[in-house]
């Protein structure tokens, strides 16, 4: 069987420790290229760069024999500019990853590509193999069109991971404070900080598996439509 | 009846015209509080600032009576810093744009706030009463929990406007190239460039009611699930 083409990225750039993890782990699987931010990108959301030129770098990291690319953008970027000009053809999966620290809210969306980010709460040796898992399972079974897997790891030991949950995402949200200082010159600013509060007591929500020792799978999408809502706007005066 | 009050935002910048105008119009209908961003920041997406720190100063534009800031994040911070420091309430109304140019996939999705983002592909004076009519409705019935509207407008004139629609979103994407450069010192550099492509036939979707001079009003949710992929997933080997 020919061996699937993987493309690899991330949020916290290049030579952070989550992605050669992550590497490591894809090329058991099948042939690996690496486009990945040249420096952390976190919290960009689902940003492109459409005002300033981006930089695409050939790097050699850990001598090893697959091809490996800078990118001065996000994460999206490196994706698109992947397709475009280096691999030439939609991957048959993109893997973004490891990030460190659940939670992130990194729904990274990839339209048109099957692909699954993955965060971990936990570190190295012990996920490797349900990463592994995870990412055949994807291949041999491919996902409805237009959906990503988001994939979240307990802060646990390998032992003590219960399973794998399919999950719904959970209704939680931060509640934001803004800690204000002053400058040396006198003019005040802000730094964004904040609770993470879950309000959903379900437990089929990926918070309930992750806070039980359970990964956590959501497929995600991205149509937007909140199509409950249709019917209720349709008897507005408009 | 006491006046709502209406944050008001945007991705442009607080001295772009479309802000100026939404702004006006929002004054016809309750107490307007601004915090939009000190620059344009264009295709942010949802990006917030964590590694940053944010400043906010009060601004006097157009001389008028209502309360504005700057901020120099981006619109998802304008909105929580307004209101951690400014307003320190969830405001009734959050009221983002007018951008001008559709398609731009500006779902800006503020948890817990009942807010729309309006974007016009047309200018200035024939949208207002349209965008007033959709503020007065939305304060009038109230939004469901987690959705936001997505408020486009068809190029055309006001007599040709055909009327307002409920829709979803389109499954339309954007087909990208990448237009390679080299730069003075010899280094190739690349410029996002691109072709949005409807692959979606359905008369229901916001690129239907656009291209067939009608308003298209999409209600927007924050929860990303594929809900119809988990049951798939639940057959797995995981």
């Amino acid at each position: 069987m020919k061996k699937p083409l993987i493309l690899v990225t991330n949020d916290d750039g290049i030579t952070a420790p989550g992605i050669r993890a992550l590497i490591s782990i894809m090329k058991e699987i099948g042939e690996v290229v690496v486009v990945a931010p040249d420096k952390p990108q976190s919290a960009m959301g689902h940003a492109i760069t459409v005002n300033n030129t981006l930089f695409l770098e050939q790097v050699y990291i850990d001598s090893s024999d697959i091809k490996e690319f800078a990118c001065s953008g996000t994460p999206v970027d490196c994706v698109k500019i992947a397709i475009d000009q280096i691999i030439k053809r939609k991957p048959d999966i993109c893997v973004s990853g490891i990030n460190h620290g659940s939670n992130s809210a990194s729904n990274v969306i990839y339209s048109g590509t099957m692909s699954a980010a993955v965060e971990a709460g936990m570190s190295g040796e012990p996920i490797k193999k349900f990463v592994k898992q995870i990412t055949v399972e994807t291949l041999k079974n491919g996902l409805p069109e237009g959906v990503v897997l988001n994939v979240n790891f307990p802060k646990a030991e390998e032992n003590n991971i219960k399973g794998i949950k399919i999950c719904r995402q959970a209704k939680a949200t931060w509640v934001e404070k803004f800690d204000e200082r002053t400058n040396p010159h006198g003019k005040k600013y802000y730094w964004l900080t904040g609770t993470f509060v879950n309000h959903d007591k379900g437990e089929d929500t990926d918070e309930w598996a992750l806070a039980n020792g359970f990964i956590s799978v959501v497929p995600v999408q991205y149509d937007l439509t909140a199509y409950h809502a249709v019917q209720q706007l349709n008897t507005w005066e408009l």
